[in-house]
């Protein structure tokens, strides 16, 4: 059976603008991976309502797993909810378990939970709670989407609590063979050897550092016989 | 009239499986928007035909400009040339001029122009080459849609060399105002502010240091007075 496949929705204008990189897209990638789930697509998209509406809807049909980061906090530009509740056309609204998460959390506080952090429980009808264990507003999974914070250490407890929970694939192994010679004069004969081994992905990743070019052989695949036999034949073409 | 939007496709196994970090969005991100030109959407999808095809295609329609990175080397994974060339429907092969541009750069080197190379020099009908002053092989336009490598210096090469012919648009100012309060605390009068500024992006992005918590917002606009009447109103606002 295949993999998995998963699909991930940055929401913010700050990455979009260049003010600030991504975080959370290497952790997700790596993390999903070790549980043999692909991450087959990235999206970075504006807050903007009808652009969250579209792309989760389309993700969530194309792939089995989609998680998105960021637009669920207290401001007003947190439309992330709204956009998602959209998606699947079902209704939002504080709901009394989000809601009381905040009040025991704001409780031990000196802040108050006013208007704008109760948006915070505003939650989709039918949604699943996701625990926040470092500032306990929580995010959601509806369907097969997990609507979690953009702050990478409350992204990746999202993740982590979730985890658990994702159907799972077979572990992609990957194995990476250093050729200090440029693409151009190995294309040919890793062309051949790629065509030979249909089963694995491989590869070719160039560099140019000061000391010569060359090019990383990066060979993934789920059966770990296969992936050291591809990478044995490829280090005897290229005599090393 | 609005500024132009621009849509960045990243093309690569190797960022979706969380082996390497994109490090072209943040430089076209930048250079765009000094341009007045906004980009509104990033992808990042697997080096596969139907993936490059349906993605091009379908952003082509939607923003004004798109540019792609990777996938136009050497080698067998090296397939997004052809996926460009089945999104316009037209037909792809090695080009006479594309050709011409390998041959004088091998011949001043010691290696040749063999096979591998020459795929190189696929370029779709109707495409107009970029030029590539770091190691030749050429990027390629067609319509609205500018293929370059995925090597940053090169990619960053072939931005700067198409970007004098892009349509611009009003620079859009930003300016950034540090608030040392939790979001919660500030979000209700942000959020008027916000609405009585509707020609004004006004984002905030939280920041939990050891120092305590706040937000950073950041007040973009095309202008100048507005986006500084906005932060003088949020400075009083907040008493900063």
């Amino acid at each position: 059976m295949p993999n998995p496949t998963a699909a991930f929705i940055v929401i913010g204008d700050e990455v979009l603008s260049g003010r600030t990189r991504d975080a959370n897209l290497q952790f997700l990638a790596t993390t999903l991976g070790e549980r043999g789930i692909s991450l087959n697509e990235v999206r970075v998209i504006q807050d903007d309502h009808e652009e969250i509406r579209g792309t989760v809807r389309d993700l969530s049909k194309k792939y089995d797993i989609v998680f998105t980061s960021g637009g669920i906090g207290p401001t007003h530009d947190d439309i992330t909810a709204d956009g998602v509740a959209a998606a699947f056309d079902v209704s939002i609204d504080v709901r009394d378990d989000a809601r009381a998460i905040l009040v025991a959390h704001y409780e031990k506080t000196d802040f108050e939970l006013n208007e704008a952090r109760l948006r915070m429980a505003r939650i989709p009808e039918g949604a699943t709670l996701i625990d926040n264990p470092v500032s306990s507003a929580p995010g959601f999974r509806i369907e097969n989407v997990h609507v979690c914070a953009g702050v990478p250490r409350i992204f990746q407890a999202m993740v982590l609590a979730v985890l658990p929970g994702l159907a799972t694939g077979s572990l992609v192994l990957s194995h990476s063979v250093r050729i200090e010679r440029p693409e151009g004069e190995i294309a040919g004969l890793l062309g051949k050897i790629a065509t030979a081994h249909p089963t694995l992905s491989i590869g070719s990743y160039p560099f140019n550092e000061p000391s010569g070019m060359g090019s990383n052989i990066v060979i993934r695949g789920t059966e770990k016989a296969n992936v050291l036999a591809a990478a044995s034949q490829i280090e005897r073409a290229f005599e090393l």
